[in-house]
C-alpha cells in the first residue's frame, strides 16, 4: 500500500494531506501562505517543516512508509521557483522520499478528474485556463491580470455592470436593475456616488470583484443587461478553453473541463452557457467542479508519479476521512 | 473698450490673460495648480495672487479698467469649491469687478466656439462629454473614471491594445502588428514581459494611456486590430456625443463639436470615422478643434458675461499678440 503526500501551497494558506491510493487520509496539516514569490525564503522553509511534521505527528506509522509527495505551488511556475522549494523538501525529508514540485494548477486540475488530463479553468477575481495532456504537455491561455486580461472573470463581469449603471444613468444605455442593486449595496442615495465609494477605497480591485454576486442576482431576475454581461462571459471562457484545447488535444470531441473559482462555481447560468456553447458546436465537452480538496488532487499527482491510480472508493474515502481527521487533527 | 480676465485653472498649472474684445493679449501671467480639491486652501490663494498680481505688473493701466474676470477650473463641479473660489477672488480683487467662477469645460468649450453654445468632448487619458446650450443649461456624459467608465479614451484604447496582444500571443485573438510595436516600445523580447513592464511600473495608468500613439501608428499601416479599436473608440465617443446632444438641444440636426484632448488631437482616422458616423445618420455636425488657448476661452466667457462677444478678428489678434506678450513678458 503506498502511502503518499500532498501539499496544496497558495498565497493565504498551504494544506497538506497523508493519505493512501484509496483515499483514506491519515493526517492533514495546514499552515499559511508558501508562495515563494511573497514569502522569505526563511520562513518558507519555517511553513514547509511545520506541514510536514504535523502529518508526521498525526500519522507516525504511515508517515514513515510515505512513498512520494506532491506539491502543487502557486509562485512555482519558473524553474528557478521550482529547484529552490524541491531543494528545502529535499532537506526536510533528509531525501528519504521524493517530492515533486509544480504548479498549483495541476492539483487543481487532478481535484476534478482524479489523476486524468484535461482542462482547469479557473474563474475567481481572475480568469486562466490550464491543460495537461497524455503526453505531459502543460499549456496555459489567458490570466493576464486585471488591467488589461481578465475576461470571464468575476471582475471582469463587475466592471461591466458598473459601466453599464454609469451608461444608463446619464443615458446612454439600457435601464438595468443593477442600478437599483448597486445602489442597496453601497447604501447610497445616487449613482455618482458610486464614483467615490468605489475609487476611494483602499483596495478598488477587491471591492469591485465582490461585486459579481450582484450581477448574478440581477441576471436570475431576468435582468437583460446582467445576462447580457453573463452570456459575455461565457463567451469569454469558451474561447479560451477551445484555445487552450486546440492547442493541447486537436480536434478531439470529448474532453473533461474543471471549473474552479468563486466567481464560477456560484454562476449556474454561465456554466449552462457554456456546456450550451459547446453543444452547439459539436463538442461533448463534461464540464465539472473540483471532486476534491486541491491538496487531496497534489496527492493523486504524487500517487501518478509512482505509477498507481487512485482506487474507485478514492473520492467518498477521501471525504469520510478528511472530515474526521480534520475534527480531531492536529491543524 | 472693456477688458476682462480669462483664467484657466487644471490640475498641474493655471495660466491668465488679459484682453480686450478684439482679442489683442496685453498680459499672461502662469503658475502652478489650482484644482481646490488637490490644492490645500492657502497654496492656492497664492496662486491665485500670482496670477492676478503678473498680470497687473504686466499691463497696469489696462488691468486698472478691467471690468470683469472668469475662471474656468478643474474640480469646480460642485457648489463648495465654487463659493471658494469665488470668495479667494473677491478678497484679491477687493470686489473691484467680478471674477465667475465654473468648470473649466466651458472655456475649453469657448476654445472652440468662441462663446457659442455647443459641445465639448475631451478624450485625452479619459474622455468625456458636455454641452452648453443658449438657455445656459449644461450637461455632462461619461467621464465616471478608468476604473470602469473610459471608453472612447487614450487609456481605453490602450488597455484594448494590451489585450489584443495577449489574446494573439496565448492564441485567442488576431495576430497583430502592434505586438511588434508594443515589444520595441518596451524593449523586451517576449510578449508576457509587458505583464511586469506594465504591472510593476509606479503608475500603471499613467504607463498605459501613454501607448495610445502606437495604436495610432499600427493602425496608419493598416493593422486590422489596430483599426478595429480606433473604430470602436468612435463609436463610444459618437455615442457619449449624441446622448449629450439630445438632452440639451433635441432633434437639431447642427452643432458644434469641440475635440480636445491629446488623443483625439492625434488621431485623424477617429476623427474622420467620427464625422462619417453622424453623417450617415443624417446630421450635419462641425467637428473642430479648438482655436485659441483655454485662457482665452475664459476670457470670452467674461466678455459674454458683460454681454460683449469677441470680435471678428479676435483669433488672429489673440495669437499674434499672445506670442509677442509670452515672450517679452513674466511668466
Amino acid at each position: 500500500m503506498p502511502y503518499v503526500i500532498g501539499i496544496d501551497g497558495g498565497g493565504t494558506k498551504t494544506k497538506a494531506v497523508l493519505l493512501d491510493e484509496t483515499g483514506k487520509v491519515y493526517a492533514v496539516s495546514k499552515a499559511g501562505p508558501s508562495n515563494p514569490t511573497a514569502v522569505p525564503s526563511e520562513q518558507l522553509k519555517t511553513t514547509l517543516q511545520c506541514i510536514l511534521v504535523g502529518l508526521q505527528l498525526q500519522a507516525p506509522n504511515e508517515y514513515k512508509q510515505v512513498k512520494a509527495g506532491f506539491a502543487g505551488m502557486s509562485g512555482a511556475g519558473d524553474a528557478v521557483s521550482r529547484s529552490h522549494l524541491k531543494k528545502i523538501f529535499f532537506d526536510l525529508t533528509e531525501g528519504r522520499f521524493p517530492i515533486w514540485v509544480d504548479i498549483d494548477a495541476i492539483n487543481a486540475l487532478y481535484a476534478g478528474t482524479l489523476g486524468k488530463p484535461g482542462i482547469l479553468q479557473i474563474a475567481g477575481t481572475g480568469a486562466i485556463t490550464y491543460g495537461l495532456n497524455k503526453e505531459g504537455e502543460c499549456e496555459r491561455v489567458g490570466g493576464w491580470g486585471y488591467l488589461f486580461d481578465d475576461q470571464g472573470s468575476g471582475y471582469h463581469i463587475s466592471v461591466k455592470a458598473l459601466s453599464a449603471v454609469m451608461q444608463a444613468y446619464d443615458g446612454r444605455g439600457k435601464a438595468t436593475l443593477l442600478t437599483k442593486l448597486l445602489i442597496e449595496r453601497f447604501s447610497i442615495t445616487e449613482v455618482p456616488e458610486l464614483i467615490s465609494a468605489i475609487y476611494r477605497s483602499d483596495n478598488s480591485k477587491t471591492v469591485i470583484a465582490s461585486l459579481s454576486p450582484v450581477v448574478l442576482l440581477a441576471a436570475e431576475q431576468k435582468d437583460e443587461v446582467a445576462n447580457h454581461i453573463l452570456s459575455e462571459a461565457a463567451e469569454d471562457l469558451a474561447l479560451s478553453i477551445m484555445t487552450l484545447h486546440k492547442k493541447l488535444f486537436g480536434n478531439a470531441v470529448h474532453q473533461k473541463v474543471i471549473l474552479t473559482g468563486g466567481f464560477i462555481q456560484h454562476s449556474p447560468l454561465v456554466v449552462s452557457s457554456l456546456k450550451a456553447l459547446f453543444l452547439s458546436k459539436g463538442y461533448a465537452f463534461d464540464f465539472q467542479f473540483p471532486r476534491i480538496d486541491p491538496a487531496g488532487g497534489s496527492a493523486i499527482a504524487a500517487l501518478h508519479y509512482l505509477n498507481e491510480m487512485p482506487k474507485i472508493e478514492f473520492v467518498s474515502n477521501f471525504h469520510a476521512s478528511i472530515n474526521t481527521v480534520e475534527e480531531g487533527g492536529v491543524s
